[in-house]
């Protein structure tokens, strides 16, 4: 079997971890099976080299800055491979250069375009466990790129898709994907198994155990992953196309607190305004998520939609600016909200989620502001201070603690 | 013009530092030359590498050693970049993978082989000051290896030599190459010009400004060295072919304390004993020095010879283990000794250096243990405890303080 595993950058912050590490992949490799190992820099490297980086350039091209930060990873594989070593096993680390692993262009938020894997398999053929740097590539001009947040990830799922691997381990520090942040939710539930439907729903809502591009990656080779803790042995959860469980109707409950909302008020009602406000945002890379209209007085309508908190001031300059343009007559907005989300693949096929769910909220005396509806997800917005009772709220109303 | 700048690590060691030489690479740079500038690792980075990997294996394979200690000159040339464009400069930093650099399959001790220069200089034409990573090269496996010591004086001029470059100037802590160490001879004076041959014999008995193998390359390759201070403004030396001053009899003299003598006494009068003797140690790679031969007693010979005192255990271990085969009775070890050399290309046309010399040593009442001469260079062995007396003494006798 080949098996690739992927250990995050506190999985691997000093000599005990690595060597835990270290172990966890000889269990593998001495059951007679093919390794590749893919890591993130360890602990605060990539920390401490930013800060080197902003003391010398706040603003720093970022060309350099992603062949400074590709260091980190370099030397976590190096470091990996002593330990291999130490322990008496045969290992060899790689760089982007020398797998080779190739990417778009684009500085800081590269995709991987392509894994030539006839290295890692001459490696393979050899008996040396592998071990790869994640977050980092090469670009057409031979130049480092780094593939942005949740990174790694990426790279194990592009190596087994190239490798045709049996199976890609993803392993962080929480034990797999949960019904609900368990933090926030004490009877939350670790699921067995879940879509790449139902991950990518969960992910982008601030679930923060893949990330979205990894999924996508997966979803579209069939790829199928495990999350699991590499501080224990529990099972983990499995990330695949189909779940075997047709009563998975909803198989969790997120929030995300990162989000404002902004209303255009008084928009004359006219075909075209709609775009034109939408356009503007999206020419400046804002993300718009739940957008709501509504009819306002004297044949005018109101425009609500949420960003992210970090592009809110842009985007009320933005509106400000060309508020005559949208032919709005207000601009209003409200920090302190937060987006609750339900989020299963069974939702589809079932009337009633909905109501069941706003039922849930009602009786906990939450009020909605604002819906928005997928084919596997709902979400709603909420005071940001009832964030959390809403997510116990519906997580109780759905039973989302017991096993089906 | 087109200038090859060399800077050592702790020239580059912090923020005050990178912005010291990144303002002088922008001196040549705005006086419209093209700029290449090597690096080496920032100041304690490596030793931290190294701490941390002898932590986790206490004796890693050199190729991973290589893999983790290449990342600090990465860092450094990104750095170096970075505060480049932020005094609004155009430049862009290049590894051995990009460059690219190859060099043999040794790792930890590879030698450049070739580097191949169009990247650089499709670099230079669009104006950008290109930093490169010394110190590090890719074999033909594809896998990175390092130069050993000094490696990053021999990328600059192999650098210099494959660009054709005007120029190739290795900044050190020390403005220059003195007829002896400052801090050993007070009025030890800097040299304006050295030849290679004279400076391979200085570096070669510890004048540690320039390693070898950087100054064979420039010889090989007539690229011409300046050595001179990244720190103050001063001229610096410079190191080539031929030296103007035919009268430059002399040129320096310098110590090496880290030599023992060892001495078998009693061998056989037969031919093949010398050879049995030093082709065991050639074998080990134990480098012999000053080797002296002389009558012993009834037939016999005594062979003296010094080696590095890091040698000095392994080469008395296999002395003895086949003193029998030596013909040899008993084997004495002199660790308290020191070299000491007066260098000068004027020497070889020249008769009496060696008589003059030996005169300063009389008249000090320092006793000479053995001597070696080659055509640019007479070097003696005495007492440890007098090295520095005899430097001095020598110094003074051919009145190497005074400009000729």
């Amino acid at each position: 079997m080949l098996i690739v595993k992927k250990f995050g950058g506190s999985s691997v912050a000093n000599k005990e971890r690595v060597y835990n590490v270290a172990n966890r992949i000889l269990e593998d490799y001495l059951a007679g099976h093919e390794v590749v190992v893919v890591l993130s820099a360890q602990g605060d490297t990539t920390d401490e080299l930013l800060e080197k980086a902003w003391e010398i350039n706040p603003n720093p091209s970022k060309r350099e800055m992603d062949m400074l930060l590709s260091t980190g990873e370099q030397q976590s594989v190096s470091l990996m491979v002593m330990a291999l070593e130490a322990l008496g096993h045969p290992a060899v680390s790689l760089n982007a250069f020398q797998v080779p692993m190739y990417t778009s262009s684009a500085y800081s938020n590269a995709r991987l375009k392509k894994i030539e894997a006839d290295r890692i398999k001459s490696e393979l053929e050899r008996k040396n466990i592998v071990v790869v740097t994640g977050f980092q590539g090469i670009n057409k001009f031979d130049d480092i790129t780094t593939l942005g947040r949740g990174g790694s990830d990426t790279t194990a799922v592009a190596l087994a898709a190239a490798l045709d691997a049996d199976k890609c381990e993803i392993f962080t520090d929480v034990d797999g994907v949960y019904t609900a942040d368990p933090r926030v939710v004490k009877n939350a539930r670790k699921l067995d198994e879940i879509t790449y439907d139902e991950m990518l729903e969960l992910a982008s809502l601030g679930a923060k155990v893949l990330h979205n591009r990894s999924v996508e990656l997966a979803k579209k080779y069939g790829v199928e992953l495990v999350v699991r803790s590499s501080l224990t042995r529990e099972e983990g959860t499995v990330v695949k196309e189909e779940c075997k469980m047709e009563k998975m109707l909803v198989s969790g409950v997120a929030s995300d607190k990162d989000i404002a909302r902004i209303a255009v008020v008084g928009i004359k009602d006219e075909p075209g305004k709609a775009f034109t406000l939408f356009s503007l945002l999206a020419k400046k890379g804002i993300n718009v998520d739940i957008i709501l209209q509504s009819v306002g007085r004297d044949n005018t309508k109101d425009i609500s939609f949420t960003v992210p908190k970090s592009d809110l001031k842009e985007a009320v300059k933005l509106l400000e600016e060309n508020l005559e343009r949208i032919s709005g007559s207000k601009i209003e907005v409200d920090e302190n909200v937060a987006k609750v989300s339900l989020v299963g693949a069974g939702m589809a096929s079932n009337a009633g989620v909905a109501s069941t769910m706003f039922e849930a909220l009602y009786d906990a005396g939450i009020n909605i502001k604002m819906i928005s509806t997928s084919e596997i997800k709902i979400s709603i917005l909420v005071d940001e201070t009832e964030a959390e009772a809403a997510m116990n709220a519906i997580h109780e109303q759905f039973r989302l603690h017991m096993e089906r």
